[in-house]
């Protein structure tokens, strides 16, 4: 899939008139978000662009492959986020505090297909496999957070499962409330919440 | 409503055999949360409880009634704790540590009816009425963040309303992950929060 302007809801693609691939999926996102994944149909999707049915299955195989394509879109950059931060140099402290922020950064940046990932329930093998990848990142993730523990840079009086769940149960709630056209900017975002996990909220002296 | 013991899935109520109206509330929100509101039928309610729609409508008028019920349930004692913590005495650094608490617990103690009130999108007067209250709680809530803030003892240099966003954001996060049956109780999640989020996860000498 090319890179496409995602001001633009209307695409030429293939040379083919009405919407291009990243278009329909892009539809299809926000649909699944608003009427739950189950409960949307490729009928529905077709309805929603003002197109026939053929019009999307030349795009796409099915449901489900829209489906695994925004699935993919969230879980591919944020794999390799975390496969980086889980070897790369430096202490664990401070990869760990480099990657919430850059977690933020990308969950801002691929929003509507974060909260696709976030709200499916694994009735299908392509959300199971999604749920997987996902629990390799939580798992990956909370292996930094103890290791940032043992290096003494990390209070050890919450016990280490309860601080990655916060962590990045802080970081999964910007998909309910951020608006990418609301007052800050993602960096001022990922600041804010790099602040207060990592220093707190009281003012010290 | 009366209180009914959770762990009692059917019981009798009103000399009636079948389920009372608190067992079809909670057999309710659950499937909403599980299927969607929208996507949920008076019939698949009764369905699920292997019972006639008439013995539904024996206890609730409609499947709307059903959702005030639930929603209520989440935003009364939600209403309380956040109208004593704005009026209360005391620092507004302290009230707000407290009813940071205090909502983890509530949060716990109601995990599907929140769960339920933090999924709605507004389709109707009632999810309208409940976004509304819902409104009301982050107004007070930001209120109480800005006053600490004024007061010196929260720190100045994050915006007031992200700070509000990300702390009852790590709060909300719970219904996604938290399990009652599982290794820590209510108490023991508010404490980490509470402590993450005042005095920040990095290590002091």
């Amino acid at each position: 899939m090319t890179a496409v302007d995602p001001t633009s809801p209307a695409r030429r693609g293939r040379g083919r008139p009405g919407y291009d691939q990243a278009a329909v999926l892009r539809a299809a996102v926000e649909l699944f978000n608003r009427k739950g994944y189950d409960a949307t149909s490729i009928g529905d999707l077709a309805k929603e662009l003002g197109v026939t049915k053929p019009a999307i299955y030349h795009h796409f195989d099915s449901k489900e492959d829209l489906l695994r394509l925004a699935l993919d879109d969230a879980l591919d950059e944020l794999t390799t986020l975390v496969s980086n931060a889980s070897r790369g140099n430096g202490t664990a402290y401070a990869r760990l505090r480099d990657v919430v922020h850059r977690s933020v950064e990308v969950l801002v940046a691929h929003q509507p297909s974060v909260t696709l990932l976030l709200r499916i329930r694994g009735n299908t093998a392509v959300e199971q496999e999604a749920l997987e990848r996902r629990r390799w990142l939580d798992d990956r993730l909370a292996a930094l957070v103890r290791e940032a523990i043992a290096e003494g840079a990390l209070r050890d009086d919450v016990p280490p499962d309860l601080v990655s769940r916060l962590l990045f149960g802080m970081v999964n709630s910007l998909v309910e409330w951020y608006r990418a056209a609301g007052t800050y900017d993602a960096a001022t975002v990922a600041d804010a919440l790099v602040t207060i996990a990592f220093e707190g909220l009281t003012r010290r002296a």
